[in-house]
């Protein structure tokens, strides 16, 4: 059967999404109705509970087990001096999110979000993608249905979270391949590189795109050839959870890489997520419009490992309980609006 | 001593107050360059556990007491039928507080926020402000003291909130007396009034300050003449909250008329207070501005009750966890910036 290509299992995936439930919708319309409120003063949390309800096909949705799922890889690019930190700090940064240590700890400690964390071969670096292609394809492939491992256990909302240095260069590029442009549209300064530094990074991410030229129509090539397993795995995760029927919270500006990956190949398969926060990180609000996503949050936030997405849990928490656990007018024997 | 003026007390407090603490604020910065993240990675996350510190005037701030006060009154000029909801629906949603049932509840429950009611003569409704002073000199310096004990009882963080049916009307012509123009340009629908209703909320705001033409330079005045008991009472809260070190959420439309009275009063008085949220109800956004508070939160809820605050205090929450409880770079082994 060598004859199937390994990104072959993906696009028939892709062929047979589940849908939203509108009935569910229609359910929590009926209740939002009635309770104490005038209609749509709760803004966005109101849509937030609808989007629930549509993924899970629940009349009552839950967010009882939100899992924070982060995924590290590393890059054989940061050998080019592209991020502000040594390679070696991936790993270090594992074992502080293993010891309770990192942002994304307290983040969900404080919102009771779970937190696993996905380690992809750190020790074996995607190659550099200035000299070759980052992965290859049974690689990307196995790295891509690795992610879907992720929504096993019951959760009920996801938001995937990356750590990997140098994966703001790999996202950079990715965006670049999808919609076009030199690599400084869509660059920052990741985790802190100066003038030099993002000038570096920028002919780094340029000659990968040259390097690639004519090989990045397909997005699936574009991921294995620019990409990094971080990002293979949240794919899979942003899929597996659709397939599941367990709502996504998009972080920032590179896991959104692997939500426009998807996207490109159909904008469809993310209807099931949320823009949790929009980054100052190069131009993840531009990312957003593209992918038609007004973000629930805004906090100046560029750190990764989840930790936008994750404060976005504490919002989407609010909203359920609102909508759970408010009384409606007929309970508390409030007045409804006059009649005019 | 009935020639002391019922406003002078409130006067003389504005003009000896606490300032930050730059020792406290040094003590943040210091232990945040230490912290497991690139520098300035956490955004505004980082300069709140900042104004924690420099008006706790702790190097280590808490909000372990953090409070939501919702103070409640009622409108004479809601006879003028300017509200979508019968005034009746004050006491009504009081109760609710108290039961549990409304969305402030909900929200506060998730956070973990301590909610209380301060009811304000709610049998007795302010006057019409359109056929005279909605208070008394001596009824509203009472209510602005009365105001001053919401912050009782050894809280570290305090949200002001509000009840009031029609007190959207009261707080648009104080931001017309404040800031000048018509009421069309600071109105929006409230609890939901349609256009009629809203052509006539904004005749029923231009005809009161028509009548009190003459009487709105001195915003103590303009809360007595345009304002309400809940305005007086969270002005009162505000400035209690900055004479014991609390620091201030502000809530949406009506609460920040309460800040912007005194904001009006001197720029200072309010330089404890961050918004919350910024809300869709008229022209709020413009308010905040004048202000110069850029919000936390921007979720499209115009509920009032202190909702909009009370999300951002699950930010501030996770924001100081994060402070408090990351690992360093030296406690966790994690490596530093590469030298260049």
């Amino acid at each position: 059967m060598d004859d199937i290509h390994p990104f072959d299992e993906i696009r028939m995936l892709l062929a047979n999404l589940p849908q939203p439930s509108r009935e569910s919708v229609e359910a929590v319309r009926r209740r939002d109705a009635e309770l104490t409120k005038p209609p749509g003063a709760l803004g966005r949390l109101e849509g937030i509970v609808e989007w629930l309800a549509a993924w899970q096909d629940r009349a009552e949705p839950t967010v009882e087990r939100p899992l924070v799922a982060v995924f590290a890889g590393n890059h054989g690019v940061a050998a080019k001096g592209v991020s502000a930190f040594p390679a070696s700090v991936t790993r270090q940064m594992l074992d502080n999110f293993t010891a309770g240590g990192a942002a994304i700890n307290q983040i969900c400690k404080t919102f009771g979000v779970g937190l696993k964390v996905f380690e992809l071969a750190l020790e074996r670096p995607t190659r550099d993608m200035t000299e070759s292609p980052a992965m290859e394809e049974r690689e990307a492939a196995a790295t891509l249905a690795y992610g879907m491992e992720a929504i096993d256990g019951g959760i009920d909302l996801l938001a995937p979270g990356e750590m990997g240095i140098a994966n703001t260069s790999s996202a950079a590029a990715i965006y670049a391949a999808l919609y076009g442009g030199p690599a400084a549209r869509w660059t920052g300064r990741g985790t802190g590189v100066d003038d030099a530094g993002l000038a570096r990074k920028n002919a780094v991410i340029d000659a990968a795109l040259a390097y690639h030229a004519g090989h990045l129509s397909d997005p699936l090539e574009i991921l294995r050839r620019l990409g990094g397993r971080e990002i293979a795995g949240m794919m899979g995760a942003i899929l597996a959870a659709r397939l599941s029927r367990v709502p996504v919270v998009l972080d920032g500006y590179v896991a959104c890489s692997a939500a426009a990956l998807l996207h490109a190949m159909d904008a469809d398969a993310i209807a099931h997520c949320v823009a949790g926060h929009v980054s100052p990180e190069g131009a993840h609000a531009q990312v957003l419009q593209r992918l038609g996503r007004a973000p629930l949050l805004d906090l100046d936030m560029r750190l990764g490992e989840g930790s936008g997405a994750a404060m976005a849990i504490g919002v989407i928490k609010a909203a359920l309980a609102c909508h759970r656990d408010m009384a409606t007018f007929a309970s508390a024997g409030v007045s409804g609006k006059s009649e005019p």
